[in-house]
């Protein structure tokens, strides 16, 4: 608890002299002003995140974060649960989306197990940071103990504060856990008071009768464990995920470091709405990436005021819509940093 | 007229027995069917485009045509006619953003002056293709006489026919040329027949005084003009653009020898539009790139059915959406190419 409340205590407001130094350089350059929308949005941000009229991007890092759900004996997703250890062996192997996209936008990843189910995977590049081996069925009791939730967003910190030491300046979040669509939406429904129909969608793509049995064991699960909705650390223990906790750890960990957080989808942005509560100044630190499938994902953005950019409809996971938005971020920072000036290329200004 | 002739009739199906091979193969890569969404629809259309199961992306050039409007005397832009001749020197000078984008993307830039007004520009990386300077005034008169156009279209035949042969792969759309929203709008009405208060924005930032001289400028070029909407090259001459009519030439003949077009924004997906009308196979070669701020554009792309991915609220064009595209259909194919199968990562599949 030392390190979150420290963490939490070390969370302060963005240099917004330097976001407006930006924004003047970006008027001057060649180009209509505001013509390049939130490509100028994310720079005037990074700017300000970093104190730098001219941001820099540096080291792109995803941090991957895999746990397990008791929720899953409820038949709630359309994987079986072991598939989240054979994903993260995946992950491992260079085999999966992630990691495709990774290497594309010159990524880094670092997975850490915070509570994968199964016998331990053995592989020099796999943090086992494992809290326990999958939370408890939330449909029965609650999903995590005090201790647990604070163990697993401790690991999240510790686990970007050693990225950051290593010279990442760029964090994107992404997590694997089969059945994770389904805290998610019990936290959401828990923190905003939306209707269940409107916050739980397919996940990986369960069918009607699988849908139909994840609204049920949501709404269970709610009534059971009766989380305090004030209290975004009673929510997430009750009916969060040990992977989604890291994950709220990641991004209040970069956000004490002054680092930018790239969401991914539905399930991390459940990680960003609950950092968002336990600070308003998070959310200054975070850039939506993409718009997912999950109808929930539009929700939690709207919730921070947070803007996707990217259309894709997906709804994977593991952090690929994210590591997909670094090249526009990077493309944020080409702009202000490499275009001409009106002056200096001569071009006359707006009459 | 000969070369526009040859190329409608040349642009053919796509092959739609290797786009199904495409999806067979993504369905069995280590992720729930489909959930990699549009990025699946591209590297499948890439697939069919190309007959190959596997799609490769190879050579990206960007095809920036730029022309001037005789409309502009109306006072319907925001910036002094001369920022068309000015702004291809800062493109020919590396200084604008599509320059920055290109060299971020790896797409190489082709410039061609298809009717800028003024003294000539010298530059060896200039392609002189010169159809008249400038169009004429279309609220007095027809904009183009039909040899200007056809001419205008051919040399966009010409360019891309060139670049392909060059070893171009796959094409973006890009434009400048101060005032020519307003003949995309022009163009927009008269081909679906849309209240013009919908379909007319404020372009580079035209004040509310301009916005009002804009509608009246497209109200009276239509009346006295009274373009066939039946007749897409009657609409283009009548009340379009040389860059305009250059683009719809770089769009049938990339369709025309098989080659994926990359639409950017407003100016170019009226451009995609007319290509449309003049053979409704064209379609199968476009990918849409982002959503523009120009209210006429969600429109144009709604006619023919294409997805934007970017959600930018960019209103620059010069191709800096398409060029921004290139990394996820780049990520599409990597995709397709890279990622392991159930089978080779051992992973179990849905329930």
């Amino acid at each position: 608890m030392i390190l979150l409340s420290k963490t939490l205590a070390g969370i302060g407001d963005v240099d917004r002299e330097a976001g407006e130094q930006a924004q003047k350089r970006l008027d001057s350059l060649t180009k209509p002003p505001g013509s390049l929308g939130i490509l100028e949005e994310i720079a005037v941000q990074l700017a300000a995140i970093q104190g730098k009229a001219i941001p820099v991007l540096g080291q792109k890092v995803v941090m991957v974060m895999a746990g397990d759900h008791g929720v899953v004996e409820e038949g709630v997703s359309a994987f079986p649960q072991e598939v989240t250890q054979q994903m993260v062996i995946n992950f491992l192997n260079h085999g999966a989306a992630i990691n495709v996209l990774s290497n594309q936008a010159d990524a880094r990843i670092v997975v850490t197990d915070v509570g994968i189910k199964g016998a331990a995977i053995e592989h020099p590049e796999l943090n086992i940071r494992k809290v326990r081996p999958g939370t408890r069925n939330m449909v029965k009791e609650a999903a995590m103990t005090e201790e647990e939730v604070t163990a697993a967003v401790e690991v999240g910190i510790e686990m970007v504060d050693r990225e950051i030491d290593k010279g990442a300046t760029i964090v994107a979040t992404g997590e694997m856990g089969i059945g994770n669509t389904t805290p998610s939406s019990a936290i959401l429904a828990c923190l905003t008071g939306k209707d269940l129909d409107l916050i739980t969608g397919r996940g990986t793509g369960v069918d009607d009768e699988g849908l139909i049995r994840k609204r049920e064991a949501i709404q269970k699960a709610l009534e059971i464990n009766r989380p305090n909705a004030e209290e975004p650390l009673d929510v997430l223990r009750k009916v969060g995920g040990l992977e989604i906790a890291a994950l709220t750890g990641v991004i209040l960990g970069a956000a004490a470091r002054k680092v930018p957080v790239v969401l991914d989808g539905f399930i991390s942005t459940t990680a960003a709405l609950l950092a968002h509560k336990l600070n308003s100044h998070c959310q200054y630190y975070m850039i939506a990436s993409h718009l997912s499938q999950e109808p929930g994902h539009r929700i939690l953005l709207e919730e921070m005021g947070l803007k996707p950019t990217l259309q894709l409809d997906l709804r994977l996971g593991e952090g690929t819509g994210a590591v997909l938005a670094f090249n526009l971020i990077e493309a944020a920072v080409k702009i202000i940093s490499e275009m001409a000036t009106f002056e200096e290329a001569g071009v006359s200004n707006k009459e």
